[in-house]
């Protein structure tokens, strides 16, 4: 097996020394058709003569038609009814951290409110000098920050819990999502309204059916807490809650809540729903975790992966994936193909941003033989991304949240990939 | 005027400060409505109620309805045909730095290709020890890379040599985007075909009916190009290139070729039309400069700007904009609201990469008189961004490409914005 570098690879080390070290010369290499006249190259093909699309046609692009297998999908066994339910991010299908706003995975709990900007209000209320309320162009009045976070729901990966149970990353992983945030500090609106000193907490509450609430410390809300309005450059899509949102870096997806139409300020959490029967983790004892609210170190192999098989046989081949962390930064990821004997640490390529995606690569001959496929993501705080049995001894059998354990991809002869537990 | 930043705005700092230094006691602060009971937070609205969309209605997401005037425009008199033509990115509706895919300008010249991914081939060929041709599924098996570039036409702006022309930074600067591309460095291509000393200069051509080819000198081929198969995590938008296109950061976007379908490799430049009679600058002594591929250090001011006006009347304003250079990253920029008297340096928000869009704002307390904005940027190896008459003094009156001159916006009292020239 030979690592290489993206930086240093040359034509002789690409190629032919890694066709040696993966033992026998194998069929297939990344470019041999040079030899085979190819008619897409010898031969004019259509789109060498028909004109195209003109730029009139269509203001807003979409996805070319072949890909059009590239989208969110739900699993509609998985609750009673799609307006309080999950669809999926394509994470087998992406590459690099960013998410396209068209195919960031969506959770409500009464569907995706539809609020016109004019109709747009934020109260800022409860242990403050002076409640306030805000357009949406009052709060384009206040200084804006720019950042990219992922967003994670914690019950990303929850299903795991009983063992290998989907078949796919982007159901085993795909509630997650990363874009760049542009919005207004949340500390310079309640600066605005003035907390009192008894002001511990905030409430977050959504202007959706589900009146979704959450309870936030004040230490949180007056740190790195954005109140958003625009994703990816444009405005919040109808789904990530339009227009304002709640952006909570590295805490739980949950508390970000969406529609954003209140905040209040109190001395105390509200035991709201979402964070005693939901959001709460139910240990061996009986008791139940609750504000579990930092995202642990995780990770998740993206290619190959059951929906994204090795198609190309043996030979040179790209293992690909994301890793992240609710306290910072990535600061290395591991990847083995053995199911843990032999660790190699992979190359990490783009941006390396607070409470962002990582995205991580390993490149190796792969001789055609079962592949036993792991990543483990260490953060800047040098947590160790566990295995998911290290998980469960302390953890029990009764969790749905928070699953940040080792993910596995069996991958037989043929390159198909399979999700399964080993211990 | 009082400038704050984002950071350190206390409640006094920000209203209270702002309101007494713009002299007069100005109408309507960021946030004053708590005192008028407002109907739409005191009583339930529809979207309290109603359930809105399950996660099954839209496998890929689109814009909510309401911001429907936020799209690619064309300007149908600029050019004989739309499939020869131009689209324009919204960027007054744009914040933060990346580009959503849907928005990013198109520039054709015989519309949009549209190839199967299956029918792609890239061939490599001319002064390389072995000609080869690659399957998009052998690109994906070299080692990726993951960069954030801006991507400018060469003509964005081109219209303004004549004077104050067209009325909205979408149409004076909105042939730029600015995404995340994964692709192989294209230095992994050529060494795997393997450069001949000789070799010095490589054509890219594209496969669309217009055959687009530019020359581009080896060093840059082997330093950043890359053979891009993904913007923004997921595939090429057919205008974009699909599959495959060339990012050629920094230098001007005629020359990041899409749909790529072949790289040859030679001793000298080709000079083929588009580096001849096209995208050439034709100086006042009748000679025309060519090879003038570095996009320059440039900015502009997005908001407010002639298609997005200041509606909230007098009191705490936002100035925001977009700087960029083809050298790499920004070091400063700076805006007047007094056509050039007095400069106050702009807060730069959100990561600073190596030739990429920057975001900057400029927070002011508006008295409600005239402005005259502009904004100019200084890149990280001083270059400081010139005025359009400097520009005129040595190109002349006969350019249409590479117009970095500073943009002014003129604005009313009623806060609308004009497009002026001041000497």
């Amino acid at each position: 097996m030979t690592e290489t570098s993206g930086k240093g690879t040359s034509r002789r080390g690409f190629l032919k020394a890694g066709f040696a070290a993966g033992g026998a010369l194998v069929a297939g290499g990344t470019a041999a058709r040079a030899a085979t006249p190819d008619p897409l190259i010898t031969q004019v093909q259509p789109w060498n003569t028909v004109l195209g699309d003109g730029v009139d046609v269509h203001p807003y692009g979409m996805p070319v038609k072949y890909e059009s297998d590239v989208i969110r999908r739900n699993v509609p066994w998985l609750t009673a009814d799609s307006v309080s339910s999950i669809n999926f991010t394509p994470l087998h299908a992406l590459d690099g951290i960013i998410t396209p706003n068209g195919l960031c995975f969506e959770r409500h709990h009464g569907g995706a409110a539809e609020i016109p900007k004019e109709d747009y209000r934020l109260m800022i209320n409860g242990l403050v000098d002076e409640p306030l309320v805000f357009t949406l162009d009052d709060l384009m009045r206040f200084p804006r920050e720019n950042r990219i976070h992922f967003m994670e729901c914690a019950a990303n990966s929850g299903m795991e819990w009983a063992g290998a149970q989907l078949n796919g990353c982007q159901f085993t992983h795909g509630m997650i999502h990363n874009v760049m945030y542009t919005g207004v500090p949340l500390r310079a609106l309640l600066e605005e309204a003035g907390v009192k000193t008894e002001g511990k907490w905030i409430l977050a509450e959504g202007a959706d059916a589900a009146g979704m609430t959450r309870s936030i410390p004040i230490e949180k809300a007056l740190d790195d807490c954005l109140v958003a309005f625009k994703m990816n450059g444009e405005a919040l899509r109808k789904e990530q809650g339009y227009p304002v949102r709640l952006v909570v870096p590295g805490w739980e997806g949950n508390m970000w809540v969406k529609w954003l139409r209140r905040i209040e300020v109190g001395d105390k959490p509200w035991e709201q729903r979402e964070e005693t029967s939901k959001y709460t983790d139910l240990m061996p004892n009986g008791k139940a975790r609750k504000f579990t609210w930092v995202m642990d170190a995780k990770s998740v192999i993206t290619n190959p992966s059951p929906q994204a098989p090795i198609t190309h046989g043996p030979g040179r081949t790209v293992i690909t994936g994301l890793a992240w962390s609710g306290h910072g930064t990535i600061k290395r990821v591991d990847v083995t193909l053995d199911g843990g004997v032999n660790w190699h640490t992979a190359r990490l390529s783009g941006p390396s941003l607070d409470k962002s995606l990582h995205r991580f690569y390993f490149e190796f001959d792969w001789d055609g033989s079962p592949l036993l496929l792991q990543s483990r993501a260490i953060d800047e705080t040098g947590y160790v991304q566990p295995t998911k049995d290290a998980l469960r001894k302390f953890r029990g059998n009764n969790s749905i949240y928070h699953n940040n354990g080792i993910q596995t991809w069996s991958v037989n002869k043929d390159g198909e990939a399979e999700n399964v537990e080993i211990s």
